[in-house]
């Protein structure tokens, strides 16, 4: 169902909406929402974040009275259970909707076209699929989360024109320029966490804040098995933004307790690989997680389905040599057996390009 | 001198006429002429290779009487002196053109303003500069040749979107797709010759050719100082296209003798480098040389300045692993020292990208 392009230009709008709360909604989706009554948006609102009212109660609100035999747009079909604020459809249904377009049905188990059952059975005229492919990208992350039972994946990394992501000597400051440096701070603001392994931090000491773009910051992750840290690390900052480590029951106890003292948490798993970790964090609300780890790591995540889109940041340089690599290794011994990216895209950011695409499950 | 639209609309003209022999006029610039009387076209010509009669000759023949009082355009100022055929501006002059406008002066130091000052002279009105970056553009190899004293060096390269040019184990066919690879033999079709190591030679077995996009082939080039290379292979199929291997004196002559049986030719160099090889082909009428060798000659010739162009061909494919990747050792350890890329392009050629760029000198 496409509707009309007013239909459409509605359902734009409810996405425009949602995307306000971009990175703070999770484990909830991004939704929003617009109430039109002869042509005209009388209410609009959107899903600030989890523990909040939904998107239909702020429109349903601004639009007060109006909402009488108006229609509801909504980019994901609205609940129809107890959560922690009560089901949309009842509100829905109080207020007098007589149309809902819905851009798609929610797969959440507990909704799963019960809302939509719901409204049709009181009697509303419920149309759905409005831009259908964008709210699904939108929300893809809540998506793979419900669906998959853990986290969705985005590995993130910079290299030379010639496939390195550091010189020789492991020196990597900096790959690109600052634009595509600020455009990796904004999307670290979509992101739930971001997960690193302990040579990134030997080595280069990252922040993985938002650095200012934003006002949150996502929860930083480090895997270490072995506890081999540094006492002293940007990302033990823990005033700035939360940070977990990850790592296996024997690890360093002098290292573990220093990171304690430095409100650093700590979470011993009898294996921690990128698929236990990804399970914890999603059992933790967590919907989408940003991989911006060295090759070794990023290899065992990618090979344990842990990745699901790869942004590229591309600069136009050559630095040469055995350098490090995005990637390490996979196993994979034949080009035809390359793993296999589509829906790309790519954009200029500066002097850079930024080259995205899903990995094929 | 931008001139009218009615003149860069010309000048486009002459370009497209000049890249109709496009692969074949080296050591030769291309060139096309267009005479214009009367807001009309009335000749056009473009230099078909070296040895026949230039551009503007063709289009005085094809203008004939309608030459008197004409307006002539040509993308590079007209040269003054005896070639391989008579000055044009004697031609010019003789035909009765009222006015030539130029697209570039022609950095041939034996040309180099000399043709617009005998026009003047003559009291023809010269105008210089239409269209002038595209004009340079078409030519730059010429222009990079009779100033720099070598060869144009475009360094092609495909690689997966992880930095790699093969699998772990060498395997690399293929990389990107088959309109991506046809793209490739376009590309050969315009370049004079093809270098490559003899470790490609041994890996890959190419052939280098343009696989019928092109009545005709470059010239095919192996650099290998020990002459470790298999008795059979496809570049020495030499009925397709010619082959020359640059060697030192000392390599196996038992090689050298089965090569020459093969009609390959061996010039035995003191030290064969890529500058020297380079110099020799330039010697030779090359203009343009592409380099399609794996990462360690390709440091080198980078290294050595014999690389002004990159293309780097980038698949939406991931292979990890330490795998071979385009350029070798160039002794770079801070990403401060990366060698830049300017004047980017990219282009989506089926699933793949081609990035294309310009070292700074």
């Amino acid at each position: 169902m496409d509707g009309t392009e007013f239909d459409r230009q509605m359902m734009r709008r409810c996405l425009e909406l949602a995307q306000q709360a971009i990175g703070r909604t999770a484990p909830n989706p991004m939704v929003g929402a617009v109430v039109v009554r002869n042509g005209k948006i009388v209410g609009e609102g959107f899903h600030p974040q989890a523990g909040q009212p939904h998107a239909e109660v702020f429109a349903l609100q601004a639009a007060s009275a109006q909402a009488q035999g108006a229609t509801l747009y909504v980019n994901l079909e609205p609940c129809n259970h107890f959560g922690r604020t009560p089901p949309c459809t009842e509100a829905v249904i109080q207020a007098g909707i007589e149309r809902v377009m819905v851009g798609m049905v929610d797969p959440d188990p507990r909704v799963a076209g019960g809302g939509i059952d719901r409204l049709r059975a009181a009697g509303i005229n419920v149309v759905v699929g409005i831009e259908a492919a964008s709210c699904q990208q939108l929300n893809e992350a809540f998506v793979h989360r419900v669906t998959q039972q853990r986290p969705f994946g985005i590995f993130k990394y910079a290299m030379t024109l010639d496939g390195k992501i550091a010189t020789t000597t492991g020196h990597s400051a900096w790959i690109t320029s600052p634009i595509a440096r600020q455009r990796v701070h904004q999307l670290r603001a979509t992101c739930d966490a971001i997960i690193v392994g302990g040579n990134t931090v030997r080595r280069d000491n990252p922040h993985l804040t938002t650095h200012g773009v934003s006002d949150r910051n996502p929860l930083r992750v480090v895997m270490s098995r072995s506890l081999d840290l540094p006492i002293s690390a940007n990302l033990w900052q823990t005033a700035i933004a939360p940070t977990v480590v990850f790592t296996a029951p024997n690890g360093n106890p002098l290292v573990k307790q220093q990171l304690l003292d430095q409100r650093v948490m700590v979470v011993e798993l009898d294996n921690p690989s990128p698929t236990q970790v990804m399970k914890t964090l999603g059992d933790r609300g967590v919907s989408t997680v940003l991989w911006e780890c060295g090759g070794q790591l990023a290899a065992q995540a990618i090979g344990e389905g842990c990745v699901q889109k790869v942004l590229a940041f591309i600069a136009p340089k050559l630095v040469g040599g055995n350098a490090p690599s995005p990637v390490g290794e996979m196993g994979i011994t034949q080009m035809t057996e390359a793993l296999v990216l589509d829906r790309l895209k790519i954009e200029a950011i500066g002097a850079d390009y930024l080259l995205e695409g899903y990995l094929l499950p």
